[in-house]
């Protein structure tokens, strides 16, 4: 017996068809001229869905936080100062990560649910110019806030890079990798990109290029070295590790299919869904978390109702119903829900069957 | 154009139909019960493979180069002495990773093609017995040679842990992680096992997890830190990475076959096709690289008669009849193959068809 869910948690959500498809394709070899065309192709697709011309733009063989560690250990060094927006768990865990590669971390706290000033991580680098890094989470994944990265580049005009965390933004939300002046981020193929959890895809700019040739000490992870990574996605094709062959195929399907419909027609998509699932949640009593104006359409943070059991109601939708919603992190543990609405799921049906459910249960 | 690939190269290996029919089922959430249930039998599956009753048995979110450095990551503190077996490619990247992790290597090196001795292994201990790990490939994906590990159960007398790289290893020979007193191994899902390229199974016995609670520093990597990883596997559950769903769905499937078929027809099916190939091949003018007695059977390393060009019949090969052979790496680089026969792919008709395009071709 195997359940079929409708996946409307934090990620992973259902894959497209088309990328399904794609990993039922005979296997090839990671050194087959085949699987290198596709390779570059599945490059090519990256670099026009994160709006940059970056060389070095890949997929991380890992899932997003292996993402987060490859951007952390190829570009900060021991010693380093790192300053660290933090509105969530995945600020925190850079945090974690950059305290882990022998980093000095400045905190710019905001409570959770709020969005991150940029002119505070500003007002922190002028107060450590030496900083290595700034980090963001564009779209925090615990709280579903979107934080606003344009107004920093500004940082270009420093010495200070900009690694962004768009694990959660890529194809849901506009991005503009080039002209927002990011230097690095990473990402996730489980969430808008409608594809299974096991890649991140990065993308380094010249700066941040720059950076891994003028580094002091080797990159403490072998697996994550970009140096070498580099070396077998470029002309050299230098046997590093063995790529996840079927992995890279859903990504390439994944990207063809939001190359296809258009990155703007599929953020309008996210935006049209999770706008009328943040209308219609109100209306049962339930009352969003997030900061007004920084909601993210693709997931939605809610208090349930007081009088509501949250563990209870969410076992009843899934047994019930097959369809999953992700708990609260944070305040909102055991208290309200995350409701993503990503990718392939981010469509009407995906809402009305959400609500009709609800509506069922409660009544 | 879809090409279909007989891969006969050092991994990828064609996954078993049964894998790929896993693969296509409907995604499920990372922490949903049904997919928790299933990496429980994962695990309980691995333990059998692995021929051991350690709890923390799990497949680590990347490739197998992954799963080495974690094992490195978890045991070795900066300042540590780490002694490695190097005779080839492997040996050699476990010198790099235990480096990258401030480890101080001890090397025994022995020229490649040939079996590192056990003793010499116990000798280098007995010489620096504060060691804290001996590290060893079980079977040399570069060269095709097995190497004894039983010997060195040995330093269960000692303080000194036993770390052994199973990646080719794992379904193909005799493996006895609890018999032969390996404290920490790791392994991959793309070759003998017959799954894709994307999951590295790893298991620490008492020993290894011992010294994990008794770290004084943190362990480098967030990804891979196995004190936080064994929580979301063990009974807390606690989030710590999304999982590769497709891949553990395709694993367990994977080790399904194994188990079904049972661990010593599997290795009794890997040695009788290993064996044909390597009668076979000196009657068309090939060397086996290997020393004698310790030829893998699911990993052939040949030269080439001198006559031929490499690159060309290897090309040959695959544009021609779609088979796919390694080329040689190190003294073979140029020169001689690798010719896997791993998985799936371990059976009579692998070697008939290699045999029948190479008489094509040779004429």
């Amino acid at each position: 017996m195997v359940s079929e869910r409708l996946l409307l948690g934090p990620g992973p959500s259902n894959p497209h068809p088309e990328v399904v498809s794609a990993m039922t394709r005979p296997m090839l070899g990671h050194l087959d001229p085949e699987f290198l065309a596709l390779m570059d192709e599945t490059c090519e697709r990256l670099r026009l869905a994160f709006r940059t011309t970056n060389a070095l733009t890949l997929p991380i063989s890992g899932t997003g936080s292996a993402g987060m560690e490859a951007c952390f250990v190829n570009l900060v060094e021991p010693g380093d100062t790192v300053i660290v927006g933090v509105n969530g768990v995945f600020g925190e865990r850079m945090c974690d990560v950059a305290s882990r590669c022998g980093a000095s971390v400045i905190r710019v706290d905001v409570p959770w649910g709020r969005a991150i000033d940029p002119e505070a991580l500003l007002d922190a680098q002028r107060a450590a110019p030496h900083a290595r890094l700034v980090a963001v989470v564009h779209a925090e994944t615990s709280t579903g806030v979107l934080s606003d990265v344009e107004p920093l580049k500004a940082l270009q005009q420093t010495d200070t890079l900009l690694l962004v965390d768009t694990v959660t933004s890529l194809g849901g939300v506009p991005l503009e990798v080039d002209a927002w002046g990011i230097d690095a981020c990473y990402s996730g193929s489980q969430k808008c990109l409608g594809v299974p959890p096991g890649l991140s895809p990065v993308t380094f700019g010249m700066r941040a290029v720059a950076r891994l040739g003028a580094r002091q000490s080797p990159v403490q992870s072998w697996y994550l070295d970009l140096g070498m990574i580099g070396a077998y996605m470029g002309a050299a094709r230098k046997y590093h590790h063995t790529a996840p062959v079927t992995m890279v195929f859903a990504l390439h399907a994944g990207l063809g299919v939001l190359l296809g419909e258009g990155l703007e027609a599929s953020q309008a998509r996210h935006a049209a869904v999770g706008g009328r699932l943040q209308e219609a949640l109100p209306g049962l009593g339930f009352r969003l978390f997030a900061e007004e104006g920084r909601r993210l359409p693709q997931l939605t943070s809610c208090w349930l109702p007081d009088d509501l059991d949250e563990a209870a109601l969410r076992k009843a939708l899934l047994t019930g119903y097959g369809i999953e919603v992700g708990g609260g992190m944070g305040e909102l543990a055991g208290k309200g829900w995350r409701i993503g609405l990503m990718g392939h799921n981010a469509r009407d049906r995906s809402v009305v069957t959400l609500l009709g459910a609800l509506l069922d249960i409660l009544g």
